[in-house]
């Protein structure tokens, strides 16, 4: 089969991330689809000596990219609405399909967009839209299909959470904090955008859309941002139990569809008032599911491309389906397996909590931690309990290790004239990334 | 177009979910597929009078209904080895696609029912499989499917979560929790499936196998059961700032692949250490897009029910394409989109957190709470804070309210002697379902 090609537009953060993932990831893409994906064109206005262009057509003339013959897919990661929409309805009059990352111009031209993408048979996929690298669009337009959707409330800003958290962990003020955000890079040098729910807005226009079944309607949502909250009242929610959240909601009402982005008191046991710092969250009520959530990183090169690049995937599996019947997605995700070892027991590396009960502490501890400095294991934490029946409960949590190492220290320490009864030995996991 | 036919193997809680999912958003499943789904068929061994079968051939000869020609679609939700594998390779045999949400069957004979599907040009469809009604299947197979998944961390066994949650919340024993589990239906009457892991190693199974592209390997994960975790341990590790979990954890590592499902301390910090209950979440960790987490229900009719069917719509779809290249999932969601009413914000319906700073109190708590009470609203909580720069704070928490009743409260209440600065109004939202 041939490669299926692709022009992207723009090689902005997200452009050489998108082109960067493509690169790096490309095996593995392989492996998944069973067909080469050929990057034929960027249109950029500047050199890109920082990414690798090798054999690449550039020019800044996107109109004229986009009509290309070796074009099959056109990523548009400029952003801004002009000249994007124009370009993007010009690739589509040329059959070509469109990925897109652009939430303005879908939530404020997508009806027009989608009605010339079916009018010409072709998609306009916009996984990244929405909450970076979170495939929430896949999963409410598939995922959930099955379901009736009630409402749904997001965190779909990462800059506006990034300053409540900070206000609340820290209790500073909204200025101080977006002062702190702007130096950061994670909110622009006019935050309007973001404090003021303005991008939430467009965000949740296209979520409310594909959970109902409504058209776009941007200039319907109320928002309302983040800019009047203050440290005072953060403080006050906190002790009635509550966290304050700038969220998205898009909710069925009897009388119609609410679309409303503004500060929002949720209980904090609510795992939506537990997502911190810039990372998004979308919690989804549905009918026959109840409510589900999804988490991860709303912005930034690498999680935006993940979404772009699914939806090329998507779209390339959807072109060798269309070609020769090919491309459906492979029952175990790839096409090919492979014979990679699975590892033993006595293999595998984590972190573990031990319990050593101990009859009589004198020397006790000093033996126990010879015994696992010998193994090359490090401590972490110990804590000695207080007596309990008569024997004083050592807890040790320690540093990843390859089981064989904690295996013959156990049979040691467990060896030893003080242990009494059988080790506690439970794995632990920091779950870092 | 003429309908998709489908079987539906077993009738139970999750088939009777199923049936009844179907009929119940039949409307609004048409409206995204734009093709009817007919069941023509149904397996059963007894008669179901709590179902509506109305014009559904029933019977209890499995192989006979898959080889049926009217049958598309067989839904395999009857559970065990036998004779689901032997039905299933039947229905294979004889072209049908196949739905299923036996977790066990694919994680023992997977390798061999797939390749049978391969075979025959069909697909087996198992998203009810792992995680209940969260679209965790998809969401690795095609969501993440730009990425290298580095390592993916799950609790994906809502009955042992439970009993954790319970023993954690309430200092209660093993033994305890599991008697109450199973008075509660959470539990078989035998729990070994459960509380020893292997319902958890299954699902692991299949995660591995999409997440790293391997062959389904259910021999090799080292399996380790919560029956041994003491009240004790439970409470030197939340001293020590963690939580214990039973997690399923896949991870490549250097030398190969770590396949573990076992008690896991993790940090008390991490949203997957608050996923109580009977919930279940998978994290994922993935090298563009970073962590990623997924949150629901992992059992009970509906949950299961809500991914059987998405398996059947995206069937449905395929179906829909090869026959006429319609079936395409529609751009916004659905095949027609609806004209309901978007509410302006006077006709908003939500709580409120309000502070209103009052100069001197005598008198004014009542004035307020009157005022409030004629409108209908109705006060959740009222806190009285510390005088603050001379004036007093009083914080309200309101029931949800239309959002016209909360201005004429709000004018009023601005406009009484004793009110100074401006009424802070945030919204607030218990996020129930």
């Amino acid at each position: 089969m041939k490669p299926v090609r692709l022009a992207i537009l723009g090689l902005g953060t997200v452009g050489g991330g998108v082109l960067k993932l493509l690169q790096e990831n490309a095996a593995e893409i392989k492996r998944r689809t069973g067909r080469e994906i050929q990057i034929t064109h960027v249109g950029i206005r500047r050199p890109h000596p920082e990414l690798n262009l090798d054999g690449i057509a550039q020019s800044a003339d996107l109109l004229d990219i986009v009509r290309q013959p070796d074009v099959d897919i056109v990523v548009e990661v400029m952003g801004g609405i002009h000249p994007a929409n124009e370009v993007i309805l010009e690739a589509i009059k040329h059959g070509k399909q469109v990925v897109t990352a652009n939430k303005a111009l879908l939530a404020e031209h997508g009806n027009e967009l989608f009605k010339a993408a079916d009018d010409h048979a072709v998609q306009i996929a916009y996984e990244a839209a929405v909450a970076g690298g979170i495939p929430i669009i896949k999963v409410i337009r598939e995922g959930l299909a099955a379901n009736h959707i009630e409402w749904l409330a997001g965190i779909i800003n990462g800059t506006g959470n990034f300053i409540l958290t900070e206000m609340r962990e820290k209790g500073r003020t909204f200025e101080d904090v977006l002062k702190e955000a702007q130096e950061l890079g994670y909110a622009e040098a006019d935050p309007t955008f973001d404090v003021e729910g303005i991008d939430a807005a467009h965000k949740l226009t296209l979520l409310a859309s594909i959970a109902f079944g409504i058209p776009l309607q941007f200039d319907k949502v109320y928002t309302e941002g983040i800019s009047k909250i203050t440290a005072q009242d953060v403080k006050y929610a906190e002790e009635l139990g509550f966290r304050i959240k700038h969220l998205g909601i898009a909710r069925r009402a009897p009388q119609g569809i609410e679309l409303r982005v503004h500060p929002t008191l949720i209980p904090q046991e609510q795992l939506l008032a537990n997502v911190n710092g810039v990372k998004n969250a979308v919690l989804v009520q549905a009918n026959a599911v109840g409510p589900t959530l999804y988490y991860g990183a709303g912005a930034g090169a690498g999680p935006t491309a993940s979404a772009v690049v699914a939806d090329v995937i998507d779209i390339v599996r959807d072109i060798s389906y269309t070609e020769d019947g090919a491309g459906t997605i492979p029952q175990l995700a790839f096409e090919a397996l492979s014979d990679v070892a699975i590892l033993n027991r006595e293999e595998m590396t984590t972190g573990y909590y031990l319990r050593v009960d101990v009859e009589d502490q004198t020397g006790v501890l000093a033996d126990i931690t010879t015994i696992l400095s010998r193994e090359g294991i490090s401590i972490d934490a110990i804590m000695q309990q207080p007596r309990l029946k008569d024997l004083i409960p050592i807890v040790i949590l320690t540093d990843p290790i390859v089981e064989s190492k904690m295996e013959t220290a156990l049979t040691k320490i467990q060896a030893l004239p003080a242990t009494r009864g059988e080790i506690v030995r439970i794995r632990l996991e920091s779950l870092e990334s």
